[in-house]
């Protein structure tokens, strides 16, 4: 713990008190649900009824939100920003749907979306022991982690055939406290029905965005087929006629992708001084080069639109967690919690501290992180490489070398149950945009380039690879891109069925640069895999284990975007200049919020709004905060009240609410959510969505 | 020269042949001018008369651009973008003088301009000799810079008074191989005649900077008054009637701010490892900080324009120079250069290798360089406390401790001859604007903290300091910025006047935070000073002095932001696609532009050419490229013919003329001015500014 002794000196001389009350912290799984805070804070009963019923009409959206069925039809709820990157791909030069929405008037223009997928969790079954006793004490970390994989992927094939569900997954939660079998029911016949324009859905851009107040529309709606007619669902949620009101108790229901509020202070050290720096370099970096591409017209601005948003919103972010890891407030705080729970296990003799100390594996894991962090971003990762091209390459180099092994000696994304995935994700047509390829591929190898030079571990062991083929980075992006045929679909197939020796005699540029890359990658991995991610794994299981005797079950585990409820409040709060930020903002709001910037992007209000105007009930709330605990991936999650009514649709977290990544606070810390009389007031008066008003209204 | 044999075994591999004819390379001193090379190759006799008519027609605009007298009655041409910030400071809420542009109808409503200060270049000495008599061989470093410091000062006040010139300086050229005193003429009162809107002079803006074909108006023009009058120039050029015919010889006369042609190798790859990098992700981040900031509303842009204009182009230009840098053809040529240098200087015995080999001692420097860069760029340079009132805070602080010293011992920037200047400048009455000051300094201790914690050296060195006085980046800024009194000016006044014992027993958190870096950053400074600038400077001019012996007069010095002649020819290339691309563009095409853009932001004409349309002359030419040798600072530098007429203005070079910061290239590189015959048809059928038109007419 060699850091947290630095850490003693520098907090002797901060002044320590808790800043936060932490009433309605929590993203917690439904198998334990927080009844009895909840009813002692807010005098609500939480029923199993109440709580299958939530999780059933709960929706995992593709990979990268949430949503909810809305009706007994199928329709299902979610963001805009959500529903972005589909709506890009079903837009062309001439019909660019992100910029001018949709509406389907029947059911017959209901539009097909390509590559979605959604899932709603239908069974949970606690496989803890199960997994748990595959791995005994004697084992390396290398035979831990290969027993651990041969279970869960054998109580995932014994469940998808028993369950006949279409997607079974063991859920590693508590970083390995508790393993939990998730077991899914999948629709992929999905189809838009209805999305505002990104004027609205986006408005205020990229600077209100993780801002409040706000005055967004961000939702878009879809249905879900089975059988090419709409699904009938049993569970879905009924829409409030009144939506809520402040101080009342309102639930959450979605996938909250990630967090990392049990990390030990060393490791938030680490975050601090490693990861976050060199992220944000990177993020920015390719933030300016996507911004001044867009900048060139309109046509490229479409094209990487959701890329760029992504980006940005991920900038945003990360911006936001470091500022909280820079914050000593913060960090006191969590230094606090560490130290307690440290001495706790010390004194209740939980851990032989002297020889199986999970503080101290944790710093060596992370010391090894540490020194191969860039070179595994850069190579494993793919980051050098930065471009879908070079990526297909990778898989088929990967897929090749592989499919020859048996599934257990894999790499976890070749073993059998995830290999069709694989091949159809490299066989999955895609778009691929020369100039956009040859723009970013020339800048993450100037980016490599850059790393290449300084980085000691890349200098000594990576300098005899010439991965540049002594070009400059743009002369190697073009002469690569130029000469691959792996846009070719056909040419991929060919290549899957072929064999290493084949590949290695392969003239194309991209496949032999993939086979380059693949010795030191190889080694990276490997490095990775057994000295930082499972030490941490097993040195995190560990401290989660101990928590557990010490805390019982009060405490929640991080987010893995899967299904967690978060209950809280509707409540406004005071801002860093003493105003009072009321709960929520209405209509008038939004058009006078536009005035105010004369309508100029990204204020500009679409025609259909500045239309209809006059039909609009200018006083209905639009956007509403909360106290609950949420985080990405909880995009499009129904904000619910007591009665299982959607009051809102979550969307967005204020600029405080950035650190929940790795801690909860409820001074400021809002969960922001479009108010569903908001939502309805748009549909009926200004889009004239009457279908779909109706359905709702059901 | 540990890397030059790392470099061998590189290039090696690499196919070696020169790539590049370096026909119009230079950016010759009036001294010095290639009238050979321009006799030979076009045939023309540079005459005395037409270098002392050029040089004294020509302008140095404030602290960054070119300029030239066009009319007798002292009326002066630059840039739009050179007058940006000029303009901006004229600019309030309610009167945007670059979103509008400015037309001064007649002589009593040109606007008089804050804090410009115009030079013209009256008189040229060698004054190498008695430089260098002032330093022996038996000096340490230290001493050696004092003594020329000394010398140089005395020559400057001497000059001053025997001259009765404004402005006297010696220059450094050729590293140190020659010393020439500049005596300058200097004038402010300078007023603003006209600027067209900012969308046409900065048509295309971000995506089209640095690219070609171009279509701006990128020209303003203000004039010199003397005693209220204008000011009645000898010396100025006229305009030409026809412009300039393709292959034509034209001149630029004008202030390339820097150039590192004549770096060793080990120098280049130490930009390309250490310095670029960093520094781009320095620009990077404060790119997307104000972008963000500009986007929030109308005003925030207009009070961050140029600013953000500054560092995008900044960043542009950087990442273009990176680019060469990371190119094996271009560093393969600099690598043949330096070795074929050094090898001569061997063969010659010109220089004991050996005992006193300046290869050696730079890389020498620049380990020790590379050691401080991040420190040194983050106290010394201020870079962590990126805000005006820190700045001010540092200045008055270092101006108390200086002031106690006798001239000679103090920092240069404090001697007699620069007090003064010092001191208006700590007081000149600043536009302080505290929401921008705190977004700068958040982000910049943002950025401190980063790298406190990653860098050993600062870590080691700095840990005691406690900059952040245990609050977080933005706790802190707020705390220094509410509290600070140095935004006042009668305070600094006060605090100027003060001593030393004052401020340390002062309660203004900024001026504590100053006193707190001082120890540290003089540390840093006298480091750098020592042992990295003066060992550079001693190592450079060595080799110059033997490259004289070598090469005799046929090189130019690398540019300083002094006065040079750069020739070339009007021509067109062939882009990377393998298209023709044209000698110039026409007004036509301004319009196409802006048509093929939907006329949207940053292609947006504005209303006086989209009303004025049908009255312009459309073939017209509105930009020109041509091979001349140029460079940031040129911006504003007249392009002229052989009879000394203005037939263009140098506003940009295009994307492949960026390497010029390190080497010359022709085949795509070109400098890109306005056509004399647009900027005429503009003032003429859109502004009907016949008074300007007239005037430039004579």
């Amino acid at each position: 713990m060699k850091k947290l002794s630095v850490l003693t000196m520098f907090l002797s001389q901060v002044f320590l008190f808790c800043l936060f009350s932490s009433a309605d912290e929590g993203m917690w799984l439904f198998t334990n649900a927080p009844k009895d805070q909840i009813q002692k804070e807010y005098g609500y009963t939480l029923t199993p009824d109440f709580l299958e019923h939530l999780q059933k009409s709960s929706i995992r959206f593709g990979n990268g939100g949430s949503a909810s069925f809305v009706s007994s039809n199928g329709l299902v709820m979610t963001n805009h920003h959500v529903a972005v990157s589909t709506l890009q791909k079903l837009s062309s030069k001439s019909q660019d749907l992100v910029q001018n929405g949709f509406y389907a008037k029947t059911l017959a223009e209901e539009l097909k979306c390509p590559d979605v997928e959604l899932i709603v969790l239908m069974q949970i079954t606690d496989v803890t022991e199960t997994v748990n006793q595959s791995v005994t004490e004697k084992m390396t970390p290398t035979e831990a982690e290969a027993a651990r994989r041969a279970i869960i992927n054998q109580i995932e094939q014994v469940a998808a055939q028993k369950t006949g569900l279409d997607k079974c997954e063991v859920i590693t939660l508590y970083q390995g406290g508790l393993y939990h079998l998730y077991c899914y029911k999948k629709f992929t016949d999905v189809r838009l029905v209805f999305a505002p324009e990104n004027s609205v859905g986006f408005f205020g851009g990229e600077p209100d965005n993780f801002e409040y107040p706000r005055y967004n529309l961000d939702v878009a709606f879809f249905r879900v087929y089975e059988n090419n007619k709409p699904y009938q669902a049993k569970h879905f949620l009924r829409w409030s006629q009144q939506g809520a009101q402040n101080g009342e108790l309102v639930f959450v229901s979605g996938h909250p992708a990630r967090t990392d509020r049990f990390r030990t202070i060393d490791h938030l050290s680490f975050q601090q001084d490693v990861e976050y720096p060199y992220l944000l370099n990177k993020l920015r970096r390719r933030e300016v080069l996507l911004q001044i591409f867009s900048e060139k017209n309109a046509d490229n601005a479409r094209r990487v639109s959701s890329e760029l948003f992504r980006i940005r919103n991920s900038r945003k972010n990360r911006t936001g967690i470091l500022s909280g890891l820079q914050d000593p407030k913060l960090i006191t705080q969590k230094f606090n919690d560490d130290e307690k729970l440290y001495n706790q296990i010390v004194e209740k003799n939980l851990i032989d501290m002297e020889k199986n100390n999970p503080w101290e594996k944790i710093n060596t894991a992370l010391q090894t992180w540490e020194e191969i962090y860039i070179p595994y971003d850069l190579l494993e990762k793919s980051e050098a490489f930065n471009c879908q091209t070079y990526k297909i390459a990778r898989n088929i180099v990967r897929y090749v070398i592989e499919k020859e092994k048996p599934s257990e000696k894999r790499l976890r994304e070749f073993q059998d149950l995830n290999l069709e995935a694989m091949k159809a994700n490299i066989l999955s047509v895609q778009s691929i945009e020369d100039d956009i390829e040859i723009l970013k591929l020339t800048d993450s190898l100037g980016m490599y380039v850059e790393y290449f030079a300084e980085n000691e571990y890349a200098n000594g062991e990576y300098e005899g690879l010439n991965l540049l083929a002594n070009l400059s980075p743009k002369d190697r992006a073009v002469q690569l891109l130029k000469n691959t045929k792996v846009k070719n679909v056909a040419e991929r197939q060919k290549l899957l069925a072929s064999d290493l020796k084949t590949l290695n005699e392969s003239t194309d540029p991209m496949i032999q640069l993939a086979l380059l890359v693949e010795e030191p990658s190889r080694i990276l991995r490997t490095v990775y895999d057994e000295q930082v991610a499972e030490p941490l794994r097993q040195a995190y299981a560990q401290i989660a284990q101990v928590r557990f005797l010490v805390n019982g079950t009060s405490v929640y585990p991080d987010a893995t975007f899967t299904l967690r409820l978060s209950y809280g409040k509707v409540a406004g709060y005071v801002d860093d200049n003493g105003k009072t930020i009321p709960p929520w903002t209405t209509l008038q709001g939004t058009f006078d919020h536009a005035a105010e910037h004369n309508n100029v992007y990204p204020y500009n209000l679409p025609q259909s709004w500045l239309n209809n105007k006059s039909k609009v009930n200018l006083k209905t709330p639009i956007n509403i905060v909360t106290t609950n605990d949420i985080i990405g991936g909880n995009s499009g999650s129904p904000l619910i009240n007591q009665r299982g009514e959607v009051v809102g649709l979550i969307f967005d977290g204020n600029v405080q609410s950035l650190v929940s990544n790795f801690i909860y606070t409820d001074a400021q810390s809002r969960a922001v959510s479009v108010h569903s009389s908001g939502i309805k007031e748009a549909l009926s008066s200004i889009y004239q969505a009457t279908r779909i008003v109706d359905e709702l209204g059901k």
